[in-house]
């Protein structure tokens, strides 16, 4: 198959998630167009993937495309913004022809749970991998800040935590009939992007992060940006079937949303309170901010 | 050195170039947030090259970093935007932190010669690579497709053409006293983003594209999307000194624009006219449209 030929077949899995509402040019030329809503500014961001490293060589490629989406769509859902569309550049071997069209799949039905499209993207020669660059929306001045955090803020995540580390800690030992598989390879693969979550992010939190790096890595940020420290009870922490306390306040890969707010915030979980000094403590311990760095993994 | 450090350096290289102008929030965030002027929409492209496929394993990471955004960038002045901003997806092997720093020069090189910001971005351990996502705006519904060429324009380049696929076959064999080796090297590693020319695109251009697999190939594109054929006279290509009419005709990797227009194009060069019958004719010869594919070369 030749690089078109794939490209075409690939607009084609993606079908109408490649073309519509805001979108005024979609694959096909050397950019696409989109429309942005008035008054409003544009949040961007982009993550990657690579075989063998954020996934393993025989991950199912649907998968691969669901998870890559998700990654980069719960940065957009921490801006408190509406995502919007998505450019795709695909990275494949010669022989990989067949992955990426299920990858397609996936990235299609990504983009259908997410309301967002796959205006754009470009195919490389090379090692396996997939980028993302994600985009959406916000009232102008209205974005959600890391640094938004206030002293007696509460402290809040979207969902159970710990799944995706789990996961990725027995996966040589796992099998379908492992207690909690589905749970874990689902936490793993196919994280929510929390879009579903922009009313409540938007109306009542005061600062918002993805948790990418493990929750004590990332709450590191939002204490750290803000000025603030932070107060953890472990008996809060919602973990995930099949996880530990550990792979919860350690473990990366989960992208739940992480927030403060000074009310109470529906649908997420309060885990503790922003405080005046410095730190973290958890059960009144104070934790060093160990969580995933890509180059010591 | 940890991920998050290496960002800092990064960052501080960048300086000036990461926040400015239209961007409201720059590196540090989960997302960038990037103010778009009224009534105007958004253009955007993705492009990535991989060590040992799109460029030397031995290249010089500055002129990597160079290279990687004009690439991404010519993409925007094809479509008669002004670029805005990018991203950055960086994928590094865990040694390369020296090569990341000296390619963050180029890409800041690039930047100011471009008059963007890069506002944003991602560093992934793996094999070493950069995507690099552009962005622009153009006024509502003026961006130039591919579709626009009409029967009778003139077709035109915005500069010579082989250069950088001469460098790419000859790189084994080059040396800094090979006649031409300046010319050729600049041609592969510091093409222009051809933003310069967006006044020119912009009033006359009724089609245009970057020139990224070939003369022959990148013209098929547009001769296809607008239903016309084409006519070049050879005499008139402009070839890079050290390059060949093959290398200009079949070459990829320039990133010259490549435009219809109905009358003349100041600072362009007029290599032939649409015709009403489809094909590409060279000298009244018919050729077939070999130009660079990704998965053929």
């Amino acid at each position: 198959m030749k690089e078109f030929d794939l490209i075409d077949q690939i607009v084609s899995i993606l079908g109408e998630q490649a073309f519509g509402e805001w979108v005024r040019v979609g694959p096909g030329d050397d950019c696409s167009v989109i429309a942005v809503s008035p008054d409003c500014e544009v949040v961007s961001s982009i993550d990657s993937l690579y075989s063998g490293v954020h996934f393993p060589e025989s991950a199912p490629p649907e998968l691969v495309g669901y998870r890559s989406m998700m990654v980069s769509l719960s940065d957009i859902a921490a801006m408190g913004a509406q995502a919007t569309y998505v450019l795709i550049n695909l990275c494949l071997p010669s022989e990989s022809f067949t992955w990426a069209l299920e990858c397609a799949k996936g990235i299609k039905r990504a983009a259908e749970d997410s309301g967002v499209f796959v205006c754009g993207g470009n195919i490389a020669r090379g090692p396996l991998g997939i980028t993302v660059s994600a985009h959406g929306e916000v009232p102008e001045g209205k974005s959600i800040l890391r640094s938004g955090a206030s002293v007696g803020d509460s402290i809040f995540v979207s969902g159970c935590l710990g799944g995706a580390a789990s996961y990725i800690r027995q996966i040589s030992s796992l099998t379908y009939e492992s207690p909690h598989y589905e749970s874990l390879r689902k936490a793993f693969y196919e994280p929510s992007s929390c879009l579903g979550l922009l009313s409540e992010v938007r109306g009542k939190a005061t600062s918002c992060i993805d948790i990418s790096d493990g929750l004590i890595q990332d709450l590191g940020h939002i204490l750290d940006s803000s000025n603030v420290g932070g107060r953890l009870s472990s008996s809060l922490i919602p973990v995930n079937k099949g996880a530990n306390l550990n792979d919860a306040l350690f473990g990366g890969d989960d992208y739940q949303l992480l927030c403060t707010s000074s009310t109470q915030m529906e649908g997420f979980y309060r885990i503790g309170e922003t405080t005046q000094e410095g730190g973290i403590l958890v059960d009144e311990r104070e934790l060093s901010r160990r969580g995933y760095d890509h180059f010591l993994a």
